[in-house]
Parts: C-alpha cells; structure tokens; sequence
C-alpha cells in the first residue's frame, strides 16, 4: 500500500448509536486509518448529516451501503475506501458484508456475526472463497492481559486446563429500557433485528468467545438456563450456561443484563494443574498469576515492562501505571487488522502478532453457541452438543 | 444459668484435626463458653493427651463421646458440661449428637449435619421432639456484613430478587493431597467417612446455606455438573449447580476444590429489581451495594459505625477498620447458641439477635442439597427437584 | 473556523521520544485534529524520518522549529498549520512556544512549562500578551473522575478543606537508567536539559497541580525533604513536602522516581469537614467519596451514568465499566483546547466546559512550586513561602 | 509454671472502655490465658460490677489498682496473678506498672507506654532492673504479614533501605466528639491525661513503631507539620512528619484524627533497591511484594502456606483465606508475652518467636517520638534530632 493510511468506510454509526463512535475512536488512534466516507443510516438525510458531523465531504455519505459499495468500487485506486467497517444491528450484518467481500472490499463487522446461523455460515464460506481480510469485534480479546493469559496459557504454564469461569453482568437492561426509546435497547430485545439471543447474543458471545480465545480450548457441549426476567420482553436477557470443552474441561458461562447495579465487567478464571488466571476488564490492566505453591503474581499491561509477552508487549502503547482501556484494546483489533490487510495490499507476510483478531471462524463459533445455548435453555436434555450438524 | 459460664464439651478436636481449635478458639473468645471435658479421639491415649495439653484435668478428657456423654450426666449440676460441640468427620456426626440430645445436653455440630439425608431426618426429628438447642456452623452466616446483606433483602431494599451467584472457590485438593497422609484430605474423600459427595458436601452447602440465608429464598431446583478432576479420587472435587429458587429467581453455584491457587474466597451476589449486593469473605468487612440509579454504597463492618442493622451492629465486636475475621464470624455462632441456651435455662425469652444461628433445619436442608447434586450430576435429565420425597 | 479538523504542527517527539507517540494519540482520538507538520528533531534528517514513518508530505516535515514556524506563517490559511504542539526536553519549551505564540499560532507544551521561574513568567507575559490559546499538558486533570471530585469539592459537598494528601511514586530510576543510553532517563536527570528539578520537575509538579485543581485552593507554604539517592545522579530523584493552602488546610506531596517496583499510580486524597474523596490512576474510572456517617460512594465513570456531574459526563466516551484510561484522559485536554480555539476562531463563546485545560497560570505555578521546593530542600528553614517575590 | 493457665489481673477497662474488651478477647483467644482479677475503674462500685459481669468471684474485683497488687501479692502460688494489664488512659500508665513490676508482677501495657518522656525512662530502668517481661501493645506488630515483610526485609530481600511511608488516618475526631460525652474522645484530647500529643501520642507511635519494626531501622531526625484542626480542642488531631533513618533512608509518617470518613487503616509501605513491600490493615492478610523487574508478588496468611518465613506461620491460626484481624494480631502479642513469661517460670529459653513482641525500649522509643514531633511542630528549625538528650 505504500506510504498512506488506509480508507475506511462505514456502514452505520449514525445519531445515537453509540458503537459507531467507539469503532471512529478505535480506528483513529494509531494514525493508519482514515474514515473517507460513509453510509451511516438507512435514511440518506441522516447519513449526510452524519458525514457533514464526521468531517467528510458531501458525496461520501452515502445514502446506503449498497450505493456505497457501489460508488467507492467505481473510484480510482488513490481515492477508493479499503474496506469497510459495518456497525449495524444484527439484522444488517449478513447483507453488506457479503457485498462488500464481493465487492473486493475487506471487512470489519460488529458481533455477533450475523442475525442466524445459516447466514454465519454462508458468510464464513463467501470470506474464505475471496480470501479478503475480515475481523469480528470481539473487543475484548484486544486487551494486553488478555493476550498474556492466552500467551502463558499455550506456554503450559498452569499445565492441563481444568476450569473455566467466564461471567458477563451487566444492569442496564434491568428494566425494560426499549419501551422508553432507548435506541440501543429497541433492537437489541427485538427477534427480528438481534436474532433468536437477546443477552446470549449481545453479551454470552463476547465470553464464550474470551473463553475459547485464552484457554484455546473449544466449547463442545452446553447445558443452559435461559430467561427473560424483565415482563413484556420477548428475548433472554440473562443466563448461565455450564460448559464441556474439548479437553474433558468443565466450565460456566454467566451473561445478564439485568443485574442492577453492573456495568461491564466481563471476567475471566482459568485453572490448570498448577495454577490459575484471573482477568477482569475492571482492572484491566493487571492479570492475577496464581499459583498452587509460590505467591500469587500480578502482572501488569506496559510498554516498558521487561517480563511481559512479546504479544502482550505489542498491543501496549503507554508505560506501566498509565491505564489503557477499552478503546485501545478495540483498538488494538483495528490496528492489527489494518496491518495485515498492508501486508496483503504489499504482497507481504504479515507478523503472526497482527493476524491476532478475531476472525471469520470465531463469528460462526458465536453464532454456534447462540443456536445452540438457546436450544438448550428449551430442552429437557441435560446436555446439547455444540456442534453445526 | 445464673452468673456463670457454660461448659462445653468435645467431641473429636484430637491432634492434626484443625477444625478442632477453630471451635475452641472461637468458643473462647467471648469469655462465655468453658471448655470442661472431651473426647477428643476414638484413640483413648490421644484423647488423654489432647486433654493434658488443653490444661484439662485428667478425669475429664474421655476416651470415647459414649463415655463422656454418660459420665457427665453423672456429674453434679455445677459441674456437668452443659452442651457437646462435635467436630468429628461426617460419619460421626449423627450417633453422638443423637446421643447427647437423648441425655439432655444442647448440640453445636460441625457442617454438613450428617452422612446421609436419612440420618439429617432422623435428627432434625429428635432436635424437634427434645426441644435442646441445635446450631450447625455453617461459619459464613456469622459474618456482620452477611448479616447487613439479609437484612436489607429482608428490608425489601433491592426489591424483588432476581438472581443469586454464589461460588467457593478452592485449590488445595488440586492434587492427590489425600495420598500424602494429609488427614484433612483423607476423610474428605472417601465416601465411607463424609458420604455420597466430596466437594459438594465439604463447601458446595456452605454456599447453598449462605445463599439461602442471605437471600431468605429455598432453592427448589438444581441442574448439576459434579466432577472429579484429580485421577484415582472417588468423590466429587469440583462441580457447579444451576439453582431454582422459591419466587422464580434463578442462580448459580460454584463449588471447587482443584482451582489450584484459591484459597477460600467464598463470595455471593445477589440481584433484585432496584440493585445488588455483593460480599466475599477476602474482603469479610464490606459489603458493596449496587444500585441502578445511584452511585454503589460500601457498607462496613465497626461496632462504631452509624447507619448498620441491629443484627449486623450486634455481631461486631471492633471498631471499624480494626478487621474482623473467620475466628468472630465462627465466635458469633457459639455467642448467639450459648445466649440462646442461656436464656433457656434461666427461663426467659431469648432476643431475636441470639437465635440467629444455623439450626437442623438448615442443616436438613444442607443434607437434602448433597443429595439431590449428586442425583443431578448423574442424571440425564435437566431439573432436579430439591424435595425430600 | 468552519467544518474542518484543527491543524497540528509537532516539535519534537522524534524516536525515541515516548511522550510524543502519546501527544499524538491524544490528539487523533476525537477526529477534530489532524497532524499536518512537525520538527521533529533537532537533526533534521531524523525529523525527515519522523514525517515519512508517520505519513506526512515530505515538506511538511522540517529541520527546526524555527523553520517550521516561518514556513507554515508562508502558507495559506486553508493550509497552514492552526497550533503547535511541544513535546521537547524542559530546555527546549520556552523558544518555540515563544515564537509560536509571536507568530500567531496556539500553542499546546508538555509540562513543566520552562527550564526555569524566570522563563515562565516571561511566557506567561506572551500568552497573555498575545492572546492565543495555550494548553499545558497536566494530563491527570483529564480524568473525568478528576473532574468529578473538584466538582464536589467546588459545590462544597465536603464542607471545609482542611487535608490534602497527594502523592507519585515512581520507580524507573531506581537504578542509574541514565548510564545505560535511556533516552527519557538521559535529558530528565541533565540541570541543562531539566532545570533546577529532577523528580520534582517530573512528577512532583504533576502532583502539586492535581492537588490545587482538585481542591480549588493555591498553595501557599512549602516545607520539603529533597533526596538524590542514587548515586552519581545530579538532580533530585527523591522528595516529599509538607504543605499548606491558602484557607488554611494543610498537606503533604510525596513524590519518589526511586520507589523500586512502582509504576505510575498518582493518587490524590482530599478531606474536608463532612468527608473525603479518593482517587487514585490505578482505578482512574472509580472516585471514592467517604462520609462521616454513611458509607462511602463509589462514583464511576460512564457516558451512561445518570449521577455525574456535567462536566465528568462531557469528557467521557465510553458507557461505564469500559474503563477509559490515560490516553482518553489526555484526548480530553487536546479536545478541549481544540474546542476553545475552534470557538475563538469563529468569534463564539466556548462552552465552560471547554475551558477546562491547565493553561499558563498552572504552568507558571508549577515553575514556582519547583524554584521553591527545591530552595526548601537545601534550607534549614522550616517554611518557605510559595510566592514569586 | 507447669500445666496451667497464665493468670491475668486487669487495670482499667471498665464500662464504657472498648480498649479493656479488646485486650480480653486478645487475652483468652489461645486458652493460656485466664482473667482472675481486675481493678476495673477508679470507682469502686464500678469495678465491682465490671467483675460481676466478666463472672469473676467478688473478692477478685478490687477498689483500686494499689489494692489489688497488694492483695494479690499476699495470695498463694496457686491463686495469685501472674500479671497485669494496664488498659487506663496515659496518666494512669506509669504508676501501676511501676507497682506491679515492683511486685514481681509482669506487665502488659497499652499505649503510648507514659504520659511523658522522663516516666518512660523511669519504667524503663524499672523493667531493666526487675526483669520482668513486660509488653506493649502495640498491635500492628501483631500481624503475620507485617512479620513476614520484617523478615523478607531483615533476609535483605528489598536490598538496602531507601524510603518509608507510613501512614495512620482516621476520621472519627473530625468533629468535637469530647463535647459530647464520648469517653474515648474525652481522654484522648485532654493533655492531663493523654499528655503533649493528642493524634501523635495516639496513633502516630502505632505508625512509628510499625516503620521501626518491619525495616529494623531507627528514626534518627524529625521534622513536623502538627495541626490542632478542630475548634475549641486543645492536643494535635492532625500532623504529617518527614523523617530521617539511621541508615540515611528517608520517610514520611502521617496520622490524623480528622480525615473524616477514615477508618483504621494503617498502612505502610518500604522500598528497597531491588523492590518494594505494602501491607495495610485493611487487607491485612496480604503482602505485596513489589519487584524492579519481575511482576509483583502477593503473599498471604495461612497455617497452610508452604512459602512463608517461620515467624509469620508461627503467628497464624487459620487456613489461608479465612482471614484473621484485629484481634488475632493482638492476640499474637498476648500468646508470645505468655509463652515468655512461661518460659520464664519454667527456667527455661524462650523460642526466638516468642519474645517477639513489643518491649520497654520500644515503649521508649514511642515516647521520644511524641516529645520530638510536638518540639518540631512548634520549631522553626527544620530537622529535630531523635535523641534523648
């Protein structure tokens, strides 16, 4: 690609969709990718104003991301956008991803993958046929500490795995926020824009998928609790799902929405033979060491700290004690995206450090679970086998 | 009882059985509880032994509880023990607390009630038909900030709950310690001396009490994953419970033995409509309360602090930020039991405060819980009814 | 200044120079700012290197600052760089920000403001002279907790002030890193290339600024233990100052770059009449605000979080419990400086919020706690006044 | 002393005097000490109640301190106390303890150890000159994990010492609590009782001494910010000391009694060459270790933790993760002055883990503190040399 940053477009991200700025903020930090156009609404009024708010120039906000696809395909090399970065609602995932990849564009696409299964598995196929770049954003597998635990983890530090905690509360959906107009809520309570999960897809997807990403153990069976709590509601907002992995590893799931009182503070433990990890997003930047018979460690997310993991090292931009947050570990994703997709556009081999995101494979295990977690919630069986037949 | 202190005697405590202390040391803490006699091991010379060292005079430590229990009925009124604490392994539990029921002495007993459900009926019966007073130290609930918790549930402060987690979390049965000539270790798991369940029974009704203490609510379901991880053991070692409770809330328990690195974190969290409560024994003198609306609250152990409940203000002995531990959460079991008895032998009313202990029915319940986990772990079916038909 | 990003010119914050890659983070985050020059280097062949790694035009990317100043004064206005920014060793703050300002253009400068008092109060002149927009990169009154807390204390929530506890340790110069090529360590340890101030120049001035925001009241007094303590050094690396404000209350500043094992974690503790708040970087989204007589708050960051006051909700991105961290915290000082000058250049009134950047005062203080405290620490008198007779 | 309990007279701690329950809990938690007497309060009437309802025997519940050593003195072998334990306010330290040492009583004293620097000498020689074994509460000592970071310290572990802060903040005498009938707060702000110092005397000896204890170095130099906040008090119930160590290490000691929403929460922290430790009572069953270049460690309490230094497993009662507080580290004190004073008796040598307990020398120490911090806080000389002289 030579000496430039890369163009991004966007499909979403209008007025009061919070998703579209924090993936703006998380593609802006490191100064190698630059927004050029967008078609940040379904109404073309809304998208050019959008644009006009974003700072691009009239006739790159687009009415829709049909005629974006279109258009930026028809503009000459130095001007066309690279890839595109959708942020829609489930339900307008499957669609322009699938144009753009056919398109030639590559692809950055908010969680879950897509509204169903079937479209997960159509759009893991049309991925691997064109060979774009695609990245799911699964944020929090951008976290240094998180990486560091991965990292230790595949080293056999904490030997066989044994258990794993993976829990996501959150309390905003404690009451029923969609009937007051809040925006984020409407969709995401609605079967016909979130799909068959409310909590399982929003949130249960980000754990399952932190708990395949560190222990790089698969889930292979799920027995599951699925409720709705809040009356009137129609999708699960909370959960606990126990877990069988691959290895012979047991494990629980918690994901809700409506424990009054939490935040986001998605959690990790991992247990192995000799020892443990303890991650949580809270205190991001410290991952908990433990072990059966020396002092527990704490290690520490920084640019300048000597014991840390090439890999964890890599996706750290401050010095120790300076925190890093959410933005930079949803920024750490952009970046590795955009420099394998440079070492693609250059005929390169890419670091094994950038092809470290989320990916295609990791959208369909989502959408695996989401099927499959709400199957069980509704069956007698105890168990039901996490796999797609 | 007049102005004196009541005598106690003990069954099991003998050498290398930690538990032991941890009864005397909290028995004695507040000056109202006299260890007199004691049968301190099914070994009569060890018996002897641990009595010379517990500076008892030689006549009163026993060489079997049958002994103790008839020798002492013998004794005059100024001198007989007024109550047996038995801290034996589970499958001295139900003989010589029936016993000492039968020959008029109050029982404290050490958790869980008995080795089997039948035998926890079978007491529960003679506690109710004798009328002596019955505390089970399930330690947790002694603790001032579980106390506040209940309280403010109770108080209706969170409003209707929604979910209850509760996990304890442990490492040190991470490898065959059992095969090590660990006694601890040994009687725990082997199902001869501590029942059909390892862990489950051993921490897994801590937690199940702790939450339905707090919480106020019966779980009337479970959905187990029981598990032994460590090769060559018999017993469950780790396991986690999908929980029904009375009112329709739904919840979670964690119970491990093999987290290798944990040490006895005990926590709860529990969910209403308008916030949350969280404790957890590392950090045993705060409680956080979450509110949807509001910023959270840290509510704090201190005998000086304002805004506590009775009960919680009640089992305080330090001013706040002086640390209250696991010996006074345990001491205030055997203070609220000996004032209980107290009043009942000089014929008064005992105050709400003092009754305030786990009794046989907590005990049955805890019984009937070890149960039916182990029926659901080995089940194919998804619920399993917690009713003792 | 119309529908366009503010542009940025860059001195110094070549290779090697951390603080720059941060500056330049900072300012990219909102998508208001854009990097459009720089002097990266006294060596203008590293400067050159510096334009084309971070994807300027070749001509933007000057030798000096000099030129960079005169250069950019020659373009048209839809070209010309609108601020710079100073990201130089302390020696090189007050000649460019000098000529900046006399060329018309803002100016943002790391801190400390200048080598010296006597260099501040002349550039304090300029600004004021001048009238241009000038920001001084105190970036831990970015944090919106930070904001929250001088909010409270401003709306007298405490009552009176009467204790200010804030403190830095540090522990990256534990050893001789000066000896051993460290670059940061090199110019920071140099009088030539530092001032009169090691540590207390570095970091101690950050405290004494948090401290004075936060609390709303000047310092007035200084009584400080100034220490070199590891050997060969020149400046200070070492110190703590016992304080007094100007209504009376009284403090103490810790400061320490030889705190072995230390990172970053300022933290500031403030204690008025009726409570005190806490805050500290470590847990920079959380602010703790203790009561006499009701538990203590615990007030969290959040675009999301009803509580907050308006300008701790104005200078958050993320819903809370995605925790923002330095860099976010750096972005608001850039964004807000961004703003105002945005508002001047239209001839519009900034927003209060907007104005809310440390500026030449705090800069001309922090030169002033520096000349005094290190005066303080070869006195045997016991107080020294902090005024600039 | 063969086979039997230690036998304990009281001074002091009658109604109202929360310190006397604590030293009784500390007394009786390891069964080798027994209460047999007491001179519970200036007021006869009240003393005798005070043993009514501790259950002593009316005859052991003296009029007055002078009477109960006499009496006691004429007592046989087998009945007499063995020692007493003053728990009076500071004008009623020197006198008792002077009688009790005078016959033949060991003593235990709470703290600061005198109302003044020249009766501390006194009793000094006193206890010199008698030999008899004599304690001084002060109870932060008492802690495993302030042992352990002794020892770790002692080993050379951190390296040579460079910096210690200590710090003792409370706020519960933000307002003027004597004004109101509190009798803790009466004493403590009344120079005839509490003597020079008010928060200095009270709980700034506690942080002195801790600083003396886990680094094993002595404060050589002083230099005082002492602050009377409150109006209409008359003591110090503020102040902040830089200090001076004997091997040229630097610190900082705060303590206030106005830090309004504090608590008790000692903490200290000490920083080597190679690393640093903090320990605070509020997580007093850890230890942070903190290293240059290696992530932080993190010990804790238990019986059953392979990793730690003999003393502190010897000062420990539970499994790790039941925490212990307050009152078992007061307890520590109580069980080592016991098993010292046993040794006594018996001819034979204390372990080296029993005479660990603060001694006369550093009862001494304390009271130099007070007398030079108060001499400093009223000099316009910076440094105040720490000697007797």
């Amino acid at each position: 690609m030579g000496n430039r940053k890369l163009r991004m477009g966007m499909i979403g991200g209008g007025p009061g969709a919070f998703i579209g700025d924090i993936h703006r903020m998380a593609a802006r930090l490191d100064g190698r990718i630059e927004l050029v156009c967008g078609a940040f609404s379904s109404d073309p009024e809304k998208s050019k104003k959008a644009g006009e708010d974003l700072l691009l120039p009239p006739d790159r906000a687009y009415g829709s991301y049909t005629e974006m696809i279109h258009r930026e395909g028809e503009l000459p090399d130095d001007k066309r956008m690279d890839f595109v970065s959708i942020v829609t609602p489930n339900h307008v995932h499957f669609e322009p991803a699938k144009l753009a990849l056919q398109n030639g564009f590559h692809v950055v696409l908010d969680k879950p993958m897509t509204l169903n299964l079937a479209e997960a598995q159509k759009l893991k196929q049309l991925v691997d046929q064109t060979g774009q770049v695609f990245c799911l954003t699964h944020t929090y597998t951008g976290y240094p500490m998180v990486k560091e635990a991965r990292h230790l983890i595949g080293m056999g530090k904490l030997g066989e795995i044994r258990k794993i905690y993976v829990e996501y509360p959150q309390g905003w959906l404690a009451t029923r926020l969609e009937a007051t107009g809040n925006k984020q809520a409407d969709w995401r309570t609605d079967p016909a824009r979130s799909g068959v999960a409310g909590s399982m897809g929003d949130i249960g997807t980000h754990a399952a998928n932190l708990a395949e990403y560190v222990s790089g153990l698969k889930i292979t069976r799920v027995c599951a609790d699925i409720n709705t709590i809040v009356e009137g509601r129609v999708l699960d907002d909370d959960g606990a799902v126990l877990l069988k992995f691959e290895n012979g590893a047991s494990g629980v799931l918690l994901a809700s929405q409506v424990a009054a009182g939490e935040e986001n503070n998605i959690k990790l433990r991992i247990y192995g033979e000799k020892g443990g990890i303890e991650w949580e997003q809270e205190a991001a930047n410290r991952l908990l060491v433990k072990w059966r018979d020396k002092p527990a460690e704490v290690r520490r997310t920084g640019n300048n700290v000597s014991y840390l993991s090439k890999v964890a090292a890599y996706n750290t931009r401050t010095p120790a004690g300076h925190p890093e947050g959410y933005l930079e570990a949803f920024a750490n994703l952009y970046r590795n995206f955009a420099n394998t997709v440079a070492a693609r556009m250059n005929g390169e081999q890419p670091e094994p450090e950038w092809t470290d995101f989320p990916d295609a494979e990791d959208g369909l295990r989502g959408m695996l679970f989401i099927e499959k977690v709400i199957e069980s919630g509704r069956s007698d069986k105890k168990w039901i086998l996490m796999d797609e037949s």
